[in-house]
């Protein structure tokens, strides 16, 4: 088999998202990058900001956004609309073409309604399929994808989903085309070894290190759950998984990686 | 030369957006169009609204929206966010693949900010190019381009641009690719003969009517700066261009006519 082209898969949350010099910074390195690449984008904070402009309570529940009639209004308005066409009209600005999508757009990123169980989620998907095969037309014809945190259910509803699940979700169906790195950004430099020193970065982790050093309870909390995630996507053939901050996107050879 | 395909460029306004029934019915129809098709959607209404739920003053000059920062912030929420991809999920409901793009997107429609004369229309673009070729490749890769009224000057900045100003530039900028048929939904059937019976719709038009009708002041106000972007187009190679009302799109030998 010929060997794959490689692609760099970035996901970028909420708090970049909203600070207009961090967003600058995050969107001209990546403009920088060499190769194939993605975006995918949170906007919580924004969309919490907006939803608060409008008088809408917002509810978190285990930090996910319980999504009523009126709130999905707001994260479609919010993720398809402002967030996502800033950031392609920023790298239009660069001089690197880009397409914003949500998973509705060519029928990328297909989800069902999250059944109710403890808890109602609302109009929240859960990702059933993505179309990497439609994503990688795209991204051969020399545009890269920007991808909001929405998706949608066939029936005409629109579904907020959760971002780091798009970015994981969409990396496995883009594995078949390229040798996907799947590049989460993230507040700290990397998964630390001692959550008090920021320079305690863990440079690299396989599944047997990953168990040793949660046994030890140096991996705790709220990482184990990130954690999780990016190893299912290497045993579902993403390459590799980067977690950086978001100010080390132009030298990837920083932070904790993921194999 | 081969002969062209043809396409269906369909323009529908604020009125039928914000109405759910109407727009179902519309999106309906245009999913039942047989061969390639574009829609062009406006959300005025919709737009006004939202700033008004969010405290932010509407002012509108000749019916033209003056944009400034905030208003911006609230058009591209609305027309990209929650009108685009309402419409996308849609058509993705009745097995029509469609993409939502701007302007920004794919760069495909490039404008500049209208210079100041003597209304500063703030954040307000006047079209510069349609990348006819970029839409003809997704329309061949069998999507339905779903275009909302936004376009970007290529420095980042997004631009607040009239619908009907988009459809025409779009269909002007397709017409070398395919033979274009441009539709505005309209209120009424038609172009009336008496305005007062919707009953009068003058079929067709072309330059030599249009002027005699102009001069015998059967055609007038409102009318005539439409009329005068429709056969712009058709002087630029759209092939007819229909209006219509939103409700007889599965019909297109009704309505008038222009050539």
């Amino acid at each position: 088999m010929a060997n794959k082209e490689k692609l760099i898969l970035v996901k970028v949350g909420g708090k970049v998202v909203e600070n207009p010099e961090a967003l600058h910074r995050l969107i001209t390195d990546l403009s920088h990058l060499e190769g194939r690449k993605v975006l995918v984008h949170g906007g919580g904070v924004l969309a919490t900001k907006t939803a608060t402009a409008l008088g809408i309570e917002t509810t978190m529940v285990d930090g996910r956004r319980v999504t009523d009639d009126q709130t999905i209004d707001v994260v479609t308005m919010v993720y398809a609309g402002l967030v996502n066409k800033r950031i392609v009209c920023m790298l239009q600005s660069l001089g690197t073409n880009a397409i914003g999508l949500c998973g509705a757009d060519m029928n990328i990123i297909l989800s069902h309604k999250r059944p109710v169980k403890t808890v109602d989620y609302g109009w929240v998907g859960d990702v059933e399929r993505v179309d990497g095969k439609a994503l990688s037309t795209l991204i051969e014809s020399g545009v890269v994808p920007v991808i909001a945190p929405l998706t949608h259910d066939g029936k005409a509803h629109i579904l907020n989903t959760n971002a780091d699940t798009i970015a994981a979700e969409t990396a496995k169906g883009l594995s078949e085309y390229y040798d996907v790195t799947l590049v989460f950004c993230f507040e700290k430099r990397g998964v630390l070894a001692d959550a008090t020193n920021d320079h305690s970065v863990i440079p690299w982790l396989d599944l047997q290190r990953y168990e040793a050093l949660k046994g030890d309870g140096v991996i705790t909390d709220g990482m184990i759950p990130k954690l999780d995630n990016a190893f299912s996507t290497i045993s579902h053939g993403v390459k590799e998984v980067v977690i950086t901050h978001a100010d080390c996107l132009c030298d990837l050879s920083q932070g904790t990686h993921i194999r």
